[in-house]
């Protein structure tokens, strides 16, 4: 992610492989068809504006376009409703569109593909880095596309959820798809820390810190046997490693020791 | 996932790869801290039970505990409000827990890993594997969890979303949480189809299909010359093979061409 000061814990970013082919067009089209209830309109351009999408098309929305009702809800992502397009048919909406895919929890009487959210991301952003533009269809509120409606995309889009409990509000379906697509073009790392200024402790660091908290050990008569000493050393140099300190953080642990050492011989 | 009828297109669910370990521990527990709004409360139970999770935790919930007003948004999942603990302080809630994330949209001056929230799934599922409880800290609405309250957490989750606009609401940071740790551990196909009773044409039927048609074009000179056919040919087969067909739609392109040919012969 541009913009943000996390250090790379594994790769940085330049040798990351880069296995995301970058779009030569824009996301995915959000074509709803019969909208019911405006707030869910404005739901679903927040949940596009998450995830980087921009082209919003309503086919037939129940209570006309625009709706005053789809801006509270959409939190800010006006621009994505005022750029709205009104169709009068599915067919129209998607005219333009290489590829499409329609969103539907139940099975379909129909020999059609169907592939998850995440396939569907990972291969809408392949068509797009062929130059081909997408669209995804939703349904209207608990009515759902029709069979002729499903007929009309390349493949089903379902999302796999708790099978006993998988309905989603259309925000929420929107949501899903376009983080899933944000995700796909996403160059951020699964894992990155902040180290906030100081640096990954070395090696030497870290083996001077052992040494002062050993010594302090012996001096302090805490390996009862001299036998116990290597595994105990071993378990508590596994323990420091695991922590993965910083620099900074080597000091202040190095305080500590002397901190403790100091209060235990004033209280002697 | 069990009660559909898709059969797999690429690997049978008995030959995938068992990649997803077996939980020997529920999912992680939703801790929301200071939940300002009873709505938001009830779609966090409602995603949730999504993505098949129910341990629900309030820490000084704004306006009480139980809210009537969570109930409505949850849409049935009322079981999960039912069931919430409510608790005086983060500490006590996540007492029994033995990993902890906590969400934040902001870099944080901490030096703290950083997951992003898909990562955080697989780690979680690791971890419920060795039989760990796991945990996810949600700050209030607006305000966010304060240095005091990450710092209490194993290290920091955040989701990757559009950096000029990736506020989600709290139901939705839920949403995709819950999410996520239902991908990591699903067993749907990347891709399936529904072959609706039939089955994947075999070759023998497709190369006959191809003679049938072969054949009808040679009688209608589609050709126009020989040394263009094996070109045309090929150009043919391969838009048949690209369509994957069943023996049942092998059987109605046979009907297609032999009504084709007839109402040739009638125009004659």
């Amino acid at each position: 992610m541009a913009g943000t000061d996390r250090t790379s814990l594994h790769l940085s970013a330049e040798s990351a492989p880069e296995t995301t082919p970058e779009s030569t067009v824009d996301g995915p089209a959000m074509v709803l068809v019969g909208p019911q209830i405006g707030e869910n309109i404005g739901a679903a351009a927040r949940a596009m504006m998450n995830g980087g999408l921009s082209d919003l098309r309503l086919v037939q929305p129940r209570d006309g376009w625009p709706n005053p009702k789809a801006y509270p809800m959409a939190s800010g992502a006006d621009s994505i409703l005022d750029n709205a397009t009104v169709f009068t048919t599915v067919e129209e909406a998607v005219a333009d569109l290489g590829f499409v895919l329609a969103t539907t929890a139940r099975g379909r009487d129909q020999t059609k593909e169907s592939v998850t959210a995440r396939e569907a991301a990972a291969e809408m952003r392949r068509r797009e880095a062929e130059g081909t533009r997408c669209g995804v269809l939703f349904g209207p509120e608990r009515i759902g596309l029709t069979n002729d409606e499903v007929a009309l995309a390349d493949a089903v889009l379902t999302v796999p959820l708790n099978p006993g409990f998988s309905s989603l509000n259309l925000g929420q379906a929107v949501l899903l798809i376009a983080y899933e697509h944000f995700q796909a073009g996403s160059q951020a790392e699964a894992r990155s820390i902040n180290l906030t200024g100081s640096r990954r402790a070395t090696r030497e660091e870290l083996f001077n810190f052992f040494d002062h908290l050993e010594s302090a050990l012996d001096a302090a008569g805490y390996w009862r046997t001299e036998a116990m000493r290597p595994t105990k050393v071993r378990n508590l140099r596994n323990v420091l490693h695991r922590a993965d300190l910083t620099e900074q953080e080597i000091r202040t642990l190095h305080g500590v020791v002397t901190a403790l050492v100091g209060r235990k011989r004033e209280a002697l």
